[in-house]
């Protein structure tokens, strides 16, 4: 036998109370912070006063940037920050076996975190009101820490980022959730970025235009219109809340067995492409556009800003053509709620799938198509009885102008949406989406900002 | 609320006896098939009077398959089965800042699955002995089903797969593991297999070289050099073993922050080269070689044999110069077993790193360089007492020619293996490694090997 050393202390696997603890936190609907009118009321005063300026502007007055002479990529002159390249897809199993477009390639690795502190046995969550140029209300609240490697290395000259050093080393704290997760596989080849939430004990300083929040009052604030953004968002989706089901339509096994051959059944090959060989595609002046017009837009701005690390500047960014429709369907079976997800292919996972909500739509993407994709019709023409969540969110202001989608739940019967549903779709729990969100790569972005709803009880199903 | 449906039936989300079971087959020494020694000694007389004949040929002798003229690419004529490319890393935190390497690219996923089914009481796995060009030895026992895409869809024409049907449709048993595993990062570029074990209720035919074996058996064989095969180990480690520790020196969400934190930390880019463009590397009539010779080379066999699919063919394989040595460190810690993982970088890897044994070694690759391997010496050194686990094992032999390495597990103690091991290496119990092994991308294929020494209570830590 092996000696047995008592020098090292063993812990817990898992820690047992902190489901509780979440749950608390949920519970509360006011904290140590502001109340939850005061966050959005200041918000929204803020955007209405501000001295942001966002100005689309033709790709020549980029600062740094340009189409680099033999691939047409849309380069920074120092290699760094982000580049608009292309690729070309085939899946023969698609909608669309074949097809080319621009995407941002990105390789670095930012953080997205959120400091959590207990104040009186309650766990708050540090927030903070930052611009992003695309956000179409410019304001809204933000991870703690919301860094490029580029960013927080210093690349480009900005001030420092406040409260790095708690993700930088994550060991000064106690780590609720770490991990790499997929940004949108459409606009992006294979980015990730870090998630995290990391508990302190010490005393932290609220800095200016930071706020301490409940899991609750964030759920109240997920309920209105583009105030959490999407990196809160997806960190908050990995709030290791307690969605403790005993039970499922699905074993766990064989919900990732059904997932392991989602990723076999779809034989889907990215290969890099210049931007200037990328068929279908027409650079002009002011945008880069599919031709005809259809799925999204390359194009700059400039932006003015006060709040930021740097005070102006531009950038590329891209912009979805018309507001998206992002919704799980909902249904209990014997008492248990669940959801129906879809094993997604995008062009930029690194994983072939994974999972997105039942329905997630841009307008003009499938308008050209005989076939309209499941569940968007029931989802549209659901009675209002049935909308058990319904919010406008943006993705990421500082990638994406102006990309908002309507996020909904909405609740099915047999009728709507069948406990046997068509292949690519499984009933799955939260519990089930809690901890898959536990690894990288299997709940893209869009399910985890509604994943977030549930874990902040912005929805109860 | 929702409305409750009663209709279907909900399961529990994780069986609870399944460890339970799989602990009565590691304990049974015999089963309903051959006796242990009856099958090793079977192997070695089989593979001693075999008809089975493998050359080495020049690159000009293959069929099919040829340099391209314009890459340099080793390639099929069909455009399928596997080519032979070439790869740049760029790897600042290394110990090699940057380099050029030939790699495997085979963007198929392959099945490789054993089925199971109980006889009295008891889980049997279902093995088959069966040739592979680039074992040592020829003959091992692989899994159930061993199979390519292009071997399973026909692309060269030879015999039906036998029990294929069991793993494409896997609703038809009870699924036990189903998950995509990475294969050889240094070897081969993001490639993964679909590693499956699918339990059956109905009879089944033992067809010929096929036959029904307990954990326990495999144990046993596994303690012997070179018969059972990579993939046989590989898809065991996914045996849902009961290592279920409750305590560890790390709880599992630090132990996930830490492998995330791994990720971030090694900056690794790759990107494709032509093989013609690869630096220092040489082709020649019959292999292609890193001059200085070092790392492995790439060269070309024919093959005749009488019980594959296809009687006679030529192939490339890679083959390395050296046995490998191949070592996970062990210690208890307050009883409780660990051993000591790698956070490794290879360059096939599509997440950066994954958990490797504390030593894996290739002679060579490190000799030109001031510092040797951590923890190299000390399992080179080890008093024969302190090593718990030894035999030879070979890799993949449809890939890799006599790619051997000598599998240890050596115990080590505060002085050997310090509790507070140096950055890049992390304590672990088998139970971690176990839960993790069930998602892709964490533990690497070497690892997996030991893993399945351990599932199969081949050592006993």
């Amino acid at each position: 036998m092996t000696a047995t050393v008592t020098g090292a202390t063993l812990r817990r696997r898992v820690e047992p109370d902190t489901a509780a603890r979440m749950a608390r936190s949920v519970r509360a609907a006011t904290g140590v912070g502001p109340r939850t009118e005061e966050v959005a009321d200041w918000l929204a005063g803020h955007a209405a006063g501000n001295r942001f300026r966002v100005e689309r502007i033709p790709f020549a007055g980029l600062d740094g940037r340009s189409f680099a002479a033999d691939t047409g990529n849309l380069v920074h002159r120092s290699g760094r920050f982000f580049s608009i390249e292309g690729i070309h897809v085939t899946h023969p199993q698609g909608p669309f076996p074949e097809w080319q477009q621009p995407i941002i390639d990105q390789p670095e690795v930012g953080i997205l975190g959120i400091l959590v502190k207990e104040f009186d046995g309650i766990p708050h969550f540090l927030l903070q009101a930052k611009m992003e140029p695309g956000n179409p209300n410019l304001l809204q609240l933000l991870p703690t820490v919301q860094a490029t490697r580029s960013n927080y290395s210093k690349v480009h000259r900005g001030a420092d980022v406040k409260y790095l050093e708690y993700f930088l080393n994550p060991g000064t704290g106690s780590v609720l959730a770490d991990v790499l997760q997929s940004e949108h596989g459409s606009w992006f080849l294979r980015k990730v970025n870090r998630n995290m939430l990391v508990e302190v004990q010490g005393d932290v300083p609220v800095a200016e235009n930071f706020c301490w929040l409940t899991l609750g009052q964030i759920g109240e604030l997920l309920r209105r219109d583009n105030v959490v953004n999407m990196d809160a968002r997806t960190v908050l989706s990995c709030v290791p809340a307690g969605h403790d089901e005993d039970h499922a339509l699905h074993p766990d096994g064989e919900l990732r067995s059904w997932i392991t051959g989602e990723r076999c059944r779809h034989d889907v090959r990215v290969r890099r492409l210049p931007l200037a060989e990328v068929a279908d595609w027409k650079r002009g002046e002011w945008s880069v556009d599919h031709v005809p017009e259809r799925y999204f837009r390359v194009m700059a701005v400039s932006v003015e800003a006060g709040s930021r690390e740097v005070g102006s500047w531009t950038q590329p960014l891209i912009e979805p053509l018309g507001t998206g429709v992002t919704s799980f369907v909902t249904r209990r079976f014997d008492g248990v709620p669940h959801v129906l997800a879809h094993a997604r292919v995008e062009g930029g996972f690194a994983d072939t799938v994974e999972l997105a909500p039942t329905v997630q739509h841009t307008p003009g993407n499938y308008q050209h198509l005989a076939d309209r994709p499941p569940f968007l019709d029931y989802v549209l023409g659901a009675d209002p009885g049935r909308i058990r969540y319904e919010a406008v969110h943006s993705e990421e202001g500082g990638r994406f102008y102006h990309a908002q989608s309507r996020y909904l739940i909405v609740e099915a019967d047999e009728a709507g949406a069948p406990a046997q549903p068509p292949p690519g779709y499984c009933w799955v729990t939260p519990g089930q989406l809690s901890s898959l969100v536990r690894h990288s790569r299997y709940v893209n972005v869009q399910a985890r900002s509604l994943l977030a709803c549930l874990n902040t009880a912005s929805v109860t199903l």
